[in-house]
């Protein structure tokens, strides 16, 4: 445990890596939502390696929903989406060499050697795609009730993209961008920069931004489910992410009060605040306005330099030389999976907040 | 809800700034552990408003445990920690004109008006005190068996304290300190980067980082309840804290790969890594390095600047012009209650493991 | 742990019978609901111990409740309520010989010999104390919405009362009721019963009916939080309770399915059951109907008999005989308990049903 | 929400009885487990129909684990079975017709009509198969650890088979009992009646009694998660359970403390119990003797008779007449759910007592 996260709605995950299949359990969802196929597909194709900045494993991720849903829509019961591993290479990976700036070690301490070491098993980011199919769901359900979540490549090294202008339209460019980036300039700058990392055999990482407009008021559950704390909760579990920050975050820290608080104002018969260094979150709870937040991507630890690890039989040092095939970057791959964690989060945040019939 | 947090060790909050008193119940913690109430009175000392950097309202904070512990040891049942409430000047809050930056808005959003509004009320940083009380006897139980914590200033504005160096003596070094910077002469210049704004009207943030070694290898639950998982989503209770980040964090934005992995090799007969940009963290599970975190906290939200807000009665544009007693930072003060906040998480993590009966 | 209790609503208890108080803190209670202490009183009248059918240690229990409480309604924040002990004889309890059918052997394995153990420690009956005290809270809120929950004793050895009649009146002339018998002669044949047993120096169990009418359809989260598995999960942590049933429970054993099958039909434009067999549940969710169940309780362990025991320290049988002040019977001061058990669970289940802001 | 059960060891249910397949995934569960497929093969068998006193809709139950498991031993990660349904006749169910007894009505109530309503849908027994084949794994660990559990049909109608004598020999010989009773006259006796009911159409309930040894003393969680609170919550999930009761239960109603405590006293250096009124358990604890349980099972709601029932979409009375397969009883079948839903919550509490890597 704990590969279930969720209060009123609720994610399970399973599989590994090299295993039959992997997959997800989304329970708790509210009835009657329709479930279109073809957007979940659309999602995980954002997921899905892209050329040269990418591993030359590609998943054909034909999933398929076992439970939960009837008729093309939601029953209000667990939906179980299934999906194939097809294209394993399991030979690339030893048993005992633990790679370094990946799970292997720990999770040798913690299962005692019995864990499937194969492509990570468990840890492996192939997993995200079962998170990215539930997802789905629930960024439909949110869209149907005004709510919508976009995220960008904030910056790759120091290459940084434009923040958020129109968060809709922006959101909505968005959507379609395999390599999610607002200032096309800056896209080709930041596939240069994977691409040059990758001719090394080396890796780049990231910062993530995220946007989330439409929130009601009033949701999150102080002290301890506060949004922040429930949202980052679910997106550490994410492979690779190191850091979250809402708001202004760590930039806060060079602020006075002066400057970092939002003012409040009336606008249009509603009450909105002046600025948002505050993210859209006080006390834990949302206040109307978007609730933007940043994650740091690692570096992907698989890299082809020769590196110190240990053999753990023998119980000596040794040097890894990784084979297989691996991604230089993941922060524009990961960038749908923080979009669905959030989404997930949020429904339950809301369904706890509203009733079970949330969303609509 | 959720005033409760933990899953095997875990603490329930309640009480307002200027109610009768504010408490917490700690469950689940081991039974036979010997309770200092001498320590706990320090940690609370660690706490308390200091001088010109601080707020004039001091609270004594004469705690009684009123169950739980027995002829001077936990029992292994509910611990209560009450803790009055005597120095309240509640005429100094206005009803109905939310403060910017604080959670009166957002409190207002989610209970309709009935929250109790005087000094934030529920959403105040008074009730840290209770989380330090409690975290005391976490703090005392990990250190027990090994296990210490510590948290200094990284840094306020652009002074920076020096990293940690030697661990166990830098968190020995910090134990004391009031102001707890690693480098006395950056201290100097925090103090007076604090009483600079102070004097303005103005507040400050800043960035705490925290440090705990001996913790075992093999603790934390994948997927959701990973080590950084299950921190974050307790450190982001804490009033102000608006970024976590482990190891590297968000440096590892501007990282490849080659540098952001951590080697591992054999010392003395046991595995270790050559360097510790993970914070002691892979796949959520601890490997046995120094777990590394920091806390981004925001300038405190209280100034006597002209604000803008909006009279929720009469739903119109207001100015307000603060009154009371307020900290212009509360970094130096709130690194106690993260300490507090990480044993007791720590605390759940390692029972989830080992079992009821640890930490022994 | 687990002292809490609840998802969306949650009691969370502490305190031990010999110690300086005992306490509850309700969480996640909807925000500005009416909160009378004049009911709180009659509730905890009802569990005080009644002359010669009860224990003469008698309690004032007189309450504080030092937050979530704010211009007497509730704010939406953690209620916690404190009872102090007042009249403890802590000298009649000798360590180390554990009274048969009390927790004290059980409580000893798992504390290893550090629990309080004085008057049964955090064992104790007198806990339930704040239970009731919490329970009146959350009964007063659920009448607001048309909500009534009454319990009676059904059985004490084969002295049967009648069975709930017309549910609303029956259950508003159980309200006052200190010994709850819905057939008043009933009522002294089993308070003749009792002290029968007492003056023997022994005990006597019996069973309680409960019946909750009012609540809404399509409650309860199946397929493991029914509302038959959370309620009884929360009935079986009242000391005592050995037996829960729904709707004819054990009876169904001899029932066919022609018997025991509800038939459905419409009653002024609503859907109704015609007969209950079933209690008002089906596949774990309410159906409209009253819900019903029954607890069976065990006689009181405390008995002024020579027992069989065993010295802890010498590891060698032993003859106990109780000294101190106790029940012949405490299934009429059960049975208020029991409604405040059921209460409480239910406002959890509605509030995950229909959001935070239920009950209203 | 919530088809996931455990805290440390966790279960998450999902599918529908004329879906694609039904499944579980088991969580939590520690390392290096022998994971014995013949084992969960039997298991199944034992829930699967048999012949006059069963549906004639036999499923082959062809599970497949497709995570979780490497090299014929457990992870420690999710271990997610899939059970494929493959006769079904989704024909025979109507719409809009509730069936007395069942789900029918207040699923309705609850999902508003989008629930899968063919043969039950997520509320048949059908999905008790994952739980047997979860269960089946639990069982062998707790086997491995000593720890045995048994189930036999304790009584259906009159007619009662023998209790348990000596517990080992008598867990034995029921674990390949396909109608498990231990006197086998009764036996007879008690197929005879099922066979008769089932001839008039009709069908009948039972009850079942489980026995538990081996259980180390000290485990449970109070006050909440006693072991009587967990294995109930989770015990009134399964279908048509609607009692649970813990030692003498209900009979303990007609019994002095005098009758029902049970003395202790030492044997072989161990502290026992001379009797066991309270089935293993007190104060929510195991105290080393055997644990001791009763589940009321009603007559199955499926059967031939007339019934009223409710035509929802014109809002008028109606008749029902079951068409398709049904059981005349399901108490032998029921079984060896119970004692799969035990394994489980006893692996969780246990787990939670002794840490992660328990059972070993």
């Amino acid at each position: 445990m704990k590969n279930t996260f969720g209060q009123s709605v609720a994610v399970t995950l399973f599989g590994e890596s090299h295993g039959e299949m992997i997959g997800v359990v989304l329970d708790g969802f509210a009835p009657g939502l329709q479930v279109d196929e073809d957007f979940i597909r659309h999602q995980l194709s954002l997921r899905r390696p892209q050329g040269k900045i990418s591993t030359p494993r590609v998943e054909a991720d034909e999933f398929s929903i076992v439970s939960g849903v009837f008729e093309g829509k939601t029953t209000g019961t667990p939906i179980c989406i299934l999906i194939p591993n097809t294209n394993t290479k399991s030979k690339d990976y030893a048993k005992g060499l633990p790679r370094p700036g990946h799970a292997d070690y720990a999770a040798e301490c913690k299962y005692h050697g019995y864990q499937d070491y194969r492509g990570g098993g468990h840890f492996s980011g192939r997993i995200t795609a079962a998170l990215v199919a539930a997802g789905a769901i629930a960024i439909s359900a949110l869209r149907q009730n005004g709510i919508l979540i976009g995220t960008h490549i904030s910056r790759i090294s120091d290459i940084r993209d434009r923040s958020f202008g129109s968060y809709e339209s922006d959101i909505e460019a968005l959507a379609d961008l395999t390599f999610p980036v607002l200032d096309a300039g800056k896209a080709e700058m930041m596939r240069a920069c994977i691409e040059d990392a990758a001719s090394e055999g080396d890796s780049v990482g990231g910062v993530l931004e995220t946007a989330v407009i439409g929130l009601p008021t009033g949701v999150g559950e102080p002290w301890f489910d506060t949004v922040e704390g429930v949202l980052s909760h679910a997106l550490f579990s994410i492979p690779g992410i190191k850091g979250v920050e809402f708001g202004d975050g760590f930039a806060l820290a060079n602020m006075r009060g002066s400057q970092a608080n939002d003012g409040l104002r009336m606008q249009n018969g509603r009450i909105v605040t002046t600025t948002n260094h505050n993210g859209g979150i006080n006390g834990g709870i949302t206040n109307g306005m978007p609730v933007i937040f940043r994650c740091a991507v690692k570096p992907t630890p698989s890299i082809f330099c020769e590196q110190e690890s240990v053999d753990l039989a023998a119980k000596q040092n040794a040097t890894l030389i990784l084979q297989g095939r691996h991604d230089p970057a993941i922060i524009h791959r990961a960038r749908v999976v923080v979009d669905s964690v959030a989404a997930l989060v949020l429904c339950d945040l809301l369904a706890l907040r509203f009733g079970t019939d949330f969303p609509k």
